[in-house]
């Protein structure tokens, strides 16, 4: 489980940063990437790394401004172009639907892909299978602005071998059923349960990833004991009137909700090109002020997410 | 008046050629650009170039695939970030209005410029002014697919000043009337003609842009002794049937389009990335073999349209 920033930038693409996009690669966990936002040119920013379009499985948009959007048309149009098969599942508020069943018409686009949209009407559980779960919740910005919280469900403890042969159980083809922690019935004519030989369970990572917002109480509520807490911080400290003004956090901010909702690491993004180069340490140190763990993103930075 | 291509690949990008846009640099003539499509990713390619987004009076879309479209939302909603005021037109099929006004709704891009919006529906004359004047015809594509050709008017002679000197009208002010071949009341009681005094026109200069197209008669009624032709080449030569089958050309069906025209130079865009970059010089030399003044386009080529 990794996190892979593709864009970083805030409103318009620069040089440096690219407009938002961030992948999270479950590709041990489920041969999937799951991407966050989609703004112009992530397909291009695809191009320099080892992601493959048809990998992507889901793409959640935090809310539609097109820095957050306008790159969704081409990229489900390159995923089919280069051969992906495998349903695609858009998430967002209301209105992708139309954004991206226009785009695909006028174009003529059509994808050789089933192609599900799922318009988010309320807070709560988005998604969910035996490994993941995604939670929504509206956060405080101009418009409607989602933040997701990603958690892999409690991973099944390892099989205690040790154990197995202390009680005469020996190695074979039984051992899968007793490591998915079924009954098994043994040659002697014992029956056991495989739950009383599996280890503890490892517990599943939690990723948050917020889109546009100011502090608000549901950033804290959706980052709690995150173990990667990703932020918008637009703003840098001391521009907190400017911040509310637009719908935005400062550094400062971002790292008082993640102190609030102790996560466990806070990683800063959509970063102005406001700010040159020489000042992205600066913007990293006033955050890490308030919450050592933190770091700022980079477009291509990899982080991995440690449970 | 220069061409600079913003993007010359064909159907998805590709690390070494974005997909398609081509800016006409009117900046002498008209202290303005003109685009001829938008693929994703235009205005991060114009941010590698002197372009500025405000100086962008038009922008021509040939037809509505992605790779020709999708790059639009984005620049007009940067171009008013950026500070653009002056009022920007679309020039497109049927369904460019649709694209445009779901995808600025959608996203709540409220842009600070009057943009106006013109669906073509036949074939003839979509602008005029004193200086340049712009004809679109149907092609043969999938969709409906426009070519422009861009024609310059034919420029005011120089003044005579030999001729002046000599019937005896000395410089001053009235030169500027004489320039502009207005009649002129002189301190001496003649009236003069300012034409009589003006050398021949200059002649103005043509560039042809064709949208995706198979070879087709209206491809060389607007080429016709074009300065300048862009002209697609999806295919190489020997790849006719396949060209035909998606509606689009090849090397030598451009070469002969443009020798057919009798067009002054040829320049092929719109390259499949099927081609590595060792065989784009194979490509100009299969177009040479016809139409011996033809180059083939790299992203950020310049050329220079000569009279």
């Amino acid at each position: 489980m990794q996190v892979l920033f593709l864009g970083t930038g805030a409103g318009i693409p620069a040089k440096l940063r690219n407009v938002t996009s961030i992948a999270v690669k479950l590709l041990e966990e489920r041969g999937a990437v799951w991407l966050f936002d989609c703004g112009e040119a992530t397909q291009h920013q695809i191009l320099h790394t080892s992601l493959k379009p048809r990998r992507i499985e889901k793409i959640f948009i935090t809310h539609l401004h097109g820095d957050h959007l306008y790159g969704l048309p081409g990229l489900l149009g390159s995923r089919s172009f280069q051969g992906g098969k495998d349903e695609l599942t858009v998430y967002g508020p209301k209105g992708i639907r139309e954004f991206i069943e226009v785009s695909l018409r006028v174009s003529e686009t059509h994808l050789l892909y089933p192609l599900k949209i799922v318009e988010i009407e309320s807070d709560g559980m988005i998604f969910e299978d035996d490994t993941f779960m995604v939670m929504a919740g509206l956060l405080d910005h101009a418009v409607s602005s989602y933040g997701y919280r990603v958690i892999e469900k409690d991973k099944q403890g390892e099989l205690l071998s040790d154990k197995l042969k202390a009680d005469g159980i020996p190695p074979g083809p039984i051992y899968k059923d007793l490591k998915a922690g079924k009954m098994v019935h043994l040659n002697d004519g014992r029956i056991v349960d495989g739950k009383h030989y599996l280890g503890p369970k490892k517990p599943g990572r939690v990723v948050t990833i917020l889109g546009d917002t100011r502090p608000c109480q549901k950033a804290i509520d959706l980052s709690k004991k995150a173990h990667l807490l990703i932020h918008e911080s637009t703003f840098n400290r001391g521009q907190e009137e400017m911040a509310n003004q637009y719908f935005h956090s400062t550094t400062n901010q971002a790292a008082n909700t993640a102190l609030l909702a102790d996560a466990k690491t806070l990683c800063l993004t959509h970063i102005s090109s406001r700010f040159s180069k020489e000042e992205w340490a600066e913007l990293e140190k006033e955050a890490k002020e308030i919450f050592p763990n933190s770091t700022i993103a980079e477009d291509f930075l990899e982080l991995e997410i440690v449970e």
